[in-house]
């Protein structure tokens, strides 16, 4: 890691981090929402199962691994309450809107959360399952390569996001020291290996 | 791919695959609950997130990539009703009950889900978060080597689960041809590339 990334990274995790939970309680319905249903089986058995719907829809996502013009990585640094760190350092990523096509939506997603655009974007996985046992929604993966800001961030009221650049080598740094720690972006520097280790 | 094997993983999506679904209805709580709280950020800002939990708990789970004596791999095949097959072939798993330690846990779900045994348990990635935005729970990804079978497969109700059993080479060719294809699955088999690759 070179001399003063990891002191940037640990200042703007101070910026987001919680300090303080209040009104806590449990809700029928919110952002979450439950739906409960049997699933009647080939094999004759009927089983109930749950799974949960996001802002009352069943988004796909997209992930976007974003490679700069000098080849550098950029990443969002932003409050994720639940974690230990309370603050999450992952690729850029989003929810796919209804009727917007992926790769549409990851470039939007990748323009709002950080300004840039990038040159060429190559899917590293398509359709896979988040979360296969309770929700029908699915991941696209894509490396954006030789990325170039045009415009400052345009976020949602509520989104906070500051934006850490650092290179293939210290991303994976970053997994070792327990930085990064989300399955997505880890599973993200894995299959973007072969792009980048020299 | 060995001839009769892709076959042999279509009987077992067909016996689990889902034929039926009623009684849909958006539930208040069941197996998942939603906790809603605001969030006092360091920024000054507070923002409003939701989690869930899972039976009353926010579990860890555990998930692993299992090899047989013979240097094959075992996959769990069971139903997963909100993906497009309505089956999963994933890599056992399973969630850390309460005061359990992990790698205990993961023997355990083992055992239940498959009745193997193995020489030696391998983390992979330890304490990542499957779901980063709405849950606490962290998953640990174990490779269990050398697995021999010691007993039949001990099951909670309303769980069915099929073995399949392949190389390495033809998992990854299970992910190519998307019958493997959620995203902790994905990633153990690529974290445990260098374990098999020739």
């Amino acid at each position: 890691m070179r001399e003063g990334k990891l002191e940037e990274l640990n200042k703007l995790i101070e910026k987001y981090k919680t300090i303080e939970i209040t009104n806590e309680k449990q809700v029928p319905e919110g952002f979450l929402k439950i739906i409960q249903a049997d699933y009647k089986l080939n094999n004759g058995e009927t089983i109930n199962r749950e799974r949960y719907l996001k802002n009352n829809n069943e988004p796909n996502s997209c992930i976007i691994l974003t490679e700069t013009e000098d080849g550098e990585l950029l990443f969002v640094v932003q409050p994720r309450v639940h974690c230990e760190r309370t603050v999450g350092i992952e690729c850029p990523a989003g929810l796919v809107e209804k009727g917007e096509e992926t790769l549409v939506a990851a470039k939007r997603e990748l323009l709002e959360e950080t300004g840039y655009i990038p040159e060429e974007m190559i899917p590293l996985i398509e359709q896979c399952y988040q979360d296969i046992a309770t929700s029908k929604g699915r991941t696209n993966i894509y490396l954006a390569r030789k990325c170039k800001k045009i415009k400052e961030q345009n976020l949602d009221e509520s989104e906070y996001i500051g934006i850490f650049k650092c290179t293939f080598e210290e991303a994976l740094e970053l997994i070792e020291l327990g930085y990064i720690c989300d399955v997505i972006t880890i599973l993200v520097l894995e299959k973007a290996k072969k792009y980048f280790e020299k």
